[in-house]
C-alpha cells in the first residue's frame, strides 16, 4: 500500500510508546482516536475513505500493549494489511447499534472501574462520531471516567520522526517541480479554474498520489483571500496569481504556495514580495530547540506589520504532517517550545492594497542546531509568467 | 466563483425555508451547523480549506429570517460573496476564546431563554468542533436547551432540486467520459499507483475541478475491498481492475465505478460482472416514489446472495450530493420512502473468490414517474484493457 508500506512497524511501536508515556504521565488509562490523521499515525491505516461520513471508525491505544482497531467491516482488508493485531468489526450502517456495543466491550477490556477514558478535545480537534453515539457510549460505560486528552496525541504528532520528514521532503519536492512548470499552463487568458485544474495534473504528473488541497487567487496587484476555490476569470496582465497546494505524497502533506506575476510586476508587487521573502527568512533564521512558536510569528509580524496584530489570516504559519494543518500556530499566543523534528509552514501575508492581499509559504524542519527548509526557498524578485 | 455562481440566491431561500419548516414542525428553535456541506447547503460556501482541521466555522438557522454566519476571519472575504448578509468574525485561532463567545451570543441573539438549539446529532452525522469547546458553549447558555435536531438536516439534504439534479449530472458525465479513456491509462504492466495518478488527470482534464475521492482495486478475478489507496503493483493479464471515483464538479460529486478486465476475462469474471449488472438494473426497474431504500436493496440482494444479509461493505448503495455519501442507505434496515429528487448509488457487490469481490456502481434519480440514469449505465460485458 502507498505510504503505509515504506513506514516500519517499528515506527509504528515507538509511537505508541510515546503516546502511552504522555498518558502514563497525564493519568490516562485509555485513549479513543476517531479521526483520520490520529488513527493513522498510529495504524498505518491509509485510504481516501474518510471523505464518506458515513462511518465512524475506532482505535484505542490502551494504557499499555498494542492498539486496538473497532471499525467497519468494508475496512477489514485494509486494517488487516497494518501492523494491528486486534482488529473487531461490525457491519456498518446498523441503525440499531452503529459499532457503540462493540467500542464499550473494548473499552472495558482495556480499562478497569474508575479509570479514565480520554478523548482529543482540545484546539484543532474534534471527535468524529455522531453527538448521539457519542453520549450512548459514555451511557454504557457509566463507571469510567470520558475526559480529554491533557494533549497527548497534540504533542506526540507534533514531533516528526527522521522518517516522517523525509516523507514530508518528498512532497514539497513534488510541489517543487510542479510550481516550476506553472509557466507552462498559465499566461494572461487562461481562465482561473483551467489554471487550476491544470495545476493539479502537473502536481499528479510530478508524483503527488492525490492533491486534498488547492487554494489561490488571481487580482490585479494581490487577491482577496488565500483560501477560494477557482473563478473562471482569465488571467490579465498586472495580475498576481497565487497558488497554495497541500499535496499528499505517502501519506504526508506538503503546504506552501507560489505567487507569480502575469507580465512585469508592479513596483508595489516587487516590494510585497521582496518584504515576505525577507519576512520568511527572518523567521526561519529565528528557528532553533528552545525559540518559541511565537518568536517565529514576531520574526515576520515585525516586517509585516510593524508589531501590529498580524492579518486576518490569523497566523502566520503552522505545523504540518499528516494533515494539511497542525498544532503549533505561529501566533502571539502560542508559546509552543521548539523541539527538533518539528515541521513547520512559514506563511507570512501583507496587505497590497484595500482587499488585496499576498501571501508567501514555505516549509521548514526545526533540527538539532537550527532548521532546514523542505521546500526550496522563493527568492526575490517574484515569478513571472507570459503577458 | 465555481459552483455557488451557478446557484441562484433563490435557491438558498428556498432550502432554508425547508428547513425552517422541519424546525416548526419538530418544535427547534435554531439550528446549528459545522460542518462543510451543511454549511454550504444554506450558504454556497464552496472551499477547500475544511481540510484544515484548525478553525472551527458555523452557522446559525434561526427559526425565521435568514441564516448567521459565525465564521473566522480569514473566510470573511469568501463568505461575503455569498447571500448571507449578517456574518461574525474573530480571528482564528484564538486561544482565549475560539469563536465560542461570539457563537453564544448569535444564539441568544435568535433565540429566547427554555429554546431549543438543535445540531445534527444522528446518522452519518458529527459536530466538527473541539469537544471542549462545545462542552463551553453550552456552558455558555445554561437556560438554551441543547439538543437533536430529529432528522431535519437529513430530511432537507436528501431531496435534490432540479438545479442540484444538474450539477450531479453535469458531475457523472465527467466521470463517464474519464472512464472511456482508461484504456489510454491502464494495461498489463502499468503499476496501479500509476494508474490512480493518470485516471485523476483524465477527470480533470474531462472538467472535474477536483478529485476528493478514488478508491479501487486490482487483483487475479477479482480484489481484497472498494477503499484501498494504490499498491504499485503493476497490472497482470486476468486481473480485473475497478477504479471507483468521487470527483467534484461545482461543488456536487459523483460517486461510481467500472471495472475492467486485463486481457479477456474469465467465465468467472463474466459471470460475475453480469450478475452485478442484472441486479443494478433490477434496482433501477423498482425505483419511484413511494417505493423504500430496503427495497432498492432486497431487489439487488436476491440477486447476489440469494436473500442473504449482504456483503460487508455493509449497504448496496446510497444517497449522494455534496457529500460523497448521504443518507439513506441501500439497506435491509432502511425504511426511508423514496420521494422525486433523490439521488441514489446503486452499488451490488458480489464475492468471486476467497477475499476476493467485485462492485459496480451507478449513480440514479427518482423521478415522478420511476428513475432515471445520470451515470451512463455500463452494460454487459465488461470492458477490456490490453494485456
Amino acid at each position: 500500500m502507498t505510504g503505509p508500506a515504506r513506514v516500519p512497524d517499528s515506527e509504528y511501536r515507538d509511537r505508541v510508546a510515546t503516546t502511552q508515556a504522555g498518558m502514563a504521565r497525564e493519568g490516562r488509562d485509555a485513549l479513543l482516536l476517531t479521526t483520520d490523521a490520529d488513527i493513522r499515525y498510529v495504524t498505518g491505516f491509509l485510504t481516501r475513505f474518510w471523505e464518506s461520513p458515513t462511518r465512524p471508525w475506532f482505535v484505542i491505544v490502551p494504557a499499555t500493549g498494542d492498539p486496538v482497531a473497532v471499525i467497519p467491516s468494508i475496512g477489514a482488508n485494509l486494517m488487516g494489511q497494518s501492523w494491528i493485531d486486534d482488529i473487531r468489526t461490525w457491519r456498518a450502517p446498523d441503525y440499531t447499534d452503529d459499532g457503540i456495543g462493540l467500542l464499550a466491550d473494548a473499552l472495558r477490556d482495556v480499562t478497569g472501574t474508575g479509570e479514565k477514558v480520554a478523548v482529543p478535545s482540545g484546539r484543532e480537534t474534534h471527535v468524529r462520531m455522531p453527538l448521539a453515539d457519542w453520549e450512548r457510549l459514555q451511557r454504557a460505560l457509566p463507571d469510567r471516567l470520558f475526559t480529554d486528552d491533557a494533549g497527548v496525541m497534540r504533542g506526540t504528532r507534533m514531533v516528526k520522526s527522521p522518517l516522517e520528514i523525509d516523507l514530508i521532503r518528498e512532497a514539497c519536492a513534488v510541489a517543487d517541480r510542479a510550481f516550476d512548470r506553472v509557466h507552462e499552463i498559465a499566461q494572461a487568458g487562461t481562465p482561473l479554474a483551467e489554471v487550476f485544474r491544470r495545476f493539479q495534473m502537473l502536481c499528479l504528473e510530478e508524483g503527488a498520489d492525490w492533491v486534498p488541497y488547492l487554494a489561490g487567487g488571481a487580482g490585479p496587484g494581490g487577491y482577496g483571500d488565500v483560501i477560494s476555490p477557482a473563478t473562471t476569470a482569465p488571467l490579465v496582465a498586472g495580475d498576481v496569481l497565487m497558488l497554495d497546494t497541500g499535496l499528499m505524497r505517502d501519506g504526508y502533506f506538503c503546504d506552501f504556495d507560489r505567487n507569480y506575476s502575469v507580465g512585469e510586476p508592479s513596483r508595489a508587487v516587487q516590494d510585497a514580495h521582496a518584504t515576505l521573502i525577507d519576512a520568511t527568512r527572518a523567521s526561519f533564521e529565528c528557528l532553533r530547540p528552545g525559540a518559541t512558536a511565537a518568536e517565529a510569528f514576531h520574526a515576520m509580524d515585525r516586517l509585516l506589520t510593524k508589531g501590529g496584530a498580524g492579518t486576518d489570516g490569523g497566523r502566520l504559519g503552522h505545523g504540518l504532517g499528516m494533515s494539511l494543518t497542525e498544532p503549533p500556530s505561529l501566533i502571539a499566543a502560542d508559546d509552543t517550545v521548539l523541539q527538533p523534528g518539528m515541521v513547520l509552514t512559514l506563511e507570512p501575508g501583507i496587505e497590497t492594497g484595500p482587499g488585496r492581499i499576498m501571501v508567501h509559504e514555505e516549509n521548514v524542519v526545526v533540527t538539532e542546531t537550527g532548521a532546514e527548509w523542505l521546500s526550496t526557498p522563493q527568492g526575490d524578485p517574484i515569478r513571472q509568467l507570459p503577458a
